[in-house]
């Protein structure tokens, strides 16, 4: 096991319920602003729960963050909390809504300098606002985390920051407030945090067995509630198991003392810059591109997920890895979840762009947990998923 | 999965060469009491460790907390720490000295009132000393939540108690700290991590399938970890997985939304105040115990237990189930420790001593996940381990 620093004080309400404990988490002399996205909230029940659940205390509300949040809503966000003094912000709804409120809490304390520079140049943050949320879409476990990824419209660029001042101080996290949501936000979610824990756990190996095999739990879990979920959002107790599986996804636990990969997400990011493909999405096409350039490299684990989480335990040690990586396919496609740049119209051109966008940024090392995904790998991977 | 709340905010810092950085987490205008043990602390280096990180620094030292800490032990350091003014309480050891430490800041700042009330009527702790600690000794998982066992040596009394203000600020885990241990000791510890996962996973199924997988994870990982550390405590990484699974075991995560139990631990907390046997070993005693008495009861859990834990598929439910609980005595037994009353010379007569104990404080409800372990109940499960 790899030595390490693991600390997370978000606090977690879970179930039903739950939305009547909020006043007293909120300090009375707070001024609040309540951020949401299209409206679904005012649907499914949770705007009225949080309002009844602040009754009596000014709330500013803004309105209209989008999914894959716009810098330029966020910095809009910023103005109206410095001129009107809000000290308490109050995410309701999925990780866009979240992430977003995470930039702007650390966007409104930063003293000096370009707020963009937190996202494209590793700027520290400074400081945040208290921030907390109640989340109705489980996915991409934002809600316990310290993470966000905003994106810019003008430049077509997305970009993460991590800052410990940027845990939520609370997050209630609502399954019933999922049953509206459209199958297809659903089947995000699910790969969203299957593809999360495999950039944790598809590492090298550094004997880490207890890290492992939670990882596994959680991707077994998500195999097996996934679907259930995707089939009936209505059905509690999927919901809630695959609300849970995705905080823990990414909540640092299954972090703690291993390597972590992230160059799916990072190749990835890059289809929703330029084609605007929901997120899990373009996890789904990455993905197996990575596996497959990557096989030998990749082996061992290859070999252990595939025996753990799809029981298979037969055939040679290319054909167990093949037969794992077809699994991770099907289960993705069975969930509606496209898996090639042709799904997607996506022109070949796409994967010259991406390759320049990399370089003119200062590509530098190679991507992953052993910096084996360098620029022709980038490309490899890319031609592969055509 | 039950609703629930989670909240845990101890910073871990794993592993090796994480001493050095404990100055910079203690304010430096702390006044630090450092308290610890008998002094093997200053046999395996971590005292050492500790003076140097800290150099400059006043501290004042507590020395010998026993195991099974005692009331009046931390009495002792609760007189000295308000006359000395210390506002940072450092513990450096095993469980019991991060235990005592835990009362001892809780009693430090109780106003009104007998601290005794704090373990023996559950009286509410109204605030706590910071504190934090260098853990040398897998076992308790007290490093990573709010919980305390205080034992009062006058009346053999051992109680507990839990609060938010008792959560270490920071632990240091020191795997290579633990390489000097007797054996006796590490697998007292993979005996302790083992039941703290027993007693919140062995219960009533309510659809929590990665509660169980996690607490199913800490299990194969102690099963096949414990062993390799009891045999040679200086095997770095086998003592490395030990120690993250003992904290992992009882840090609030596997609790999470499922049910949870503890009469193992009610009942075995009464051989130690009666005999001062070592707490693990009393968990050993009584739990082959409760599942025998309750195998009816427990029967879909401990079919599940028996498969994902210890491979067993074939045969009846109980002929699975005797097989399992059979399981867990030999690996108790493979790490010397012994599971019954004649094993430890207990007489029998305690059977009738712990009942009346049980009846004199007030005993109400059963014991246990469903209240099943009644008074009469105890009586049984003792009887069956004579």
């Amino acid at each position: 096991m790899n030595d390490f620093e693991f600390y997370n004080p978000v606090k977690i309400l879970f179930g039903k319920d739950q939305l009547s404990k909020i006043n007293e988490l909120i300090p009375a002399e707070k001024n609040i602003m309540l951020l949401y996205g299209g409206g679904s909230i005012k649907k499914n029940g949770v705007y009225d729960g949080i309002i009844n659940a602040l009754a009596g205390r000014d709330i500013i509300e803004f309105r209209g963050i989008e999914s894959n949040p716009a810098y330029e809503t966020c910095m809009k966000a910023v103005d109206i909390i410095k001129k009107e003094k809000v000290n308490f912000l109050l995410a309701a709804g999925g990780g866009s809504v979240i992430d977003a409120t995470k930039f702007i809490g650390a966007a409104v304390l930063l003293e000096d300098g370009d707020p963009w520079d937190i996202l494209a140049k590793g700027k520290e943050v400074e400081g945040s606002l208290p921030l907390a949320d109640i989340l109705t879409l489980p996915a991409t476990g934002t809600e316990m985390n310290k993470n966000a990824v905003i994106s810019r419209s003008s430049t077509r660029e997305k970009f993460s920051f991590s800052s410990p001042y940027s845990f939520p101080k609370f997050s209630v996290l609502l399954p019933e407030a999922a049953a509206s949501l459209p199958a297809r936000q659903v089947a995000n979610g699910v790969v969203d945090a299957f593809v999360h824990v495999i950039e944790q756990y598809l590492t090298y190996p550094v004997n880490a067995p207890l890290q492992d095999r939670i990882a596994e739990a959680i991707l077994i879990t998500l195999v097996e509630e996934g679907p259930k979920a995707y089939d009936n959002p209505a059905n509690y107790e999927a919901m809630a198991n695959l609300m849970w599986s995705a905080s823990m996804a990414l909540n640092g636990i299954i972090e703690a003392g291993v390597p972590d990969d992230w160059s799916v997400h990072t190749i990835g990011h890059e289809l929703t810059a330029l084609h605007g493909i929901d997120h899990a999405r373009t996890l789904a096409i990455v993905l197996p591109g990575i596996w497959r350039v990557l096989k030998e490299e990749k082996m061992d684990k290859l070999m252990q997920y595939g025996e753990r989480v799809w029981n298979i335990t037969e055939g040679s040690k290319d054909e167990r890895v093949d037969k794992a990586i077809s699994k991770t396919v099907e289960f993705f496609e069975s969930l509606g979840i496209k898996t090639r740049f042709s799904d997607y119209d996506i022109p070949a051109e796409t994967i010259d762009r991406i390759v320049e966008r990399f370089k003119k940024r200062g590509w530098r090392t190679g991507l992953g947990d052993r910096k084996l995904v360098t620029l022709p790998v980038v490309r490899k991977v890319l031609e592969e998923r055509l």
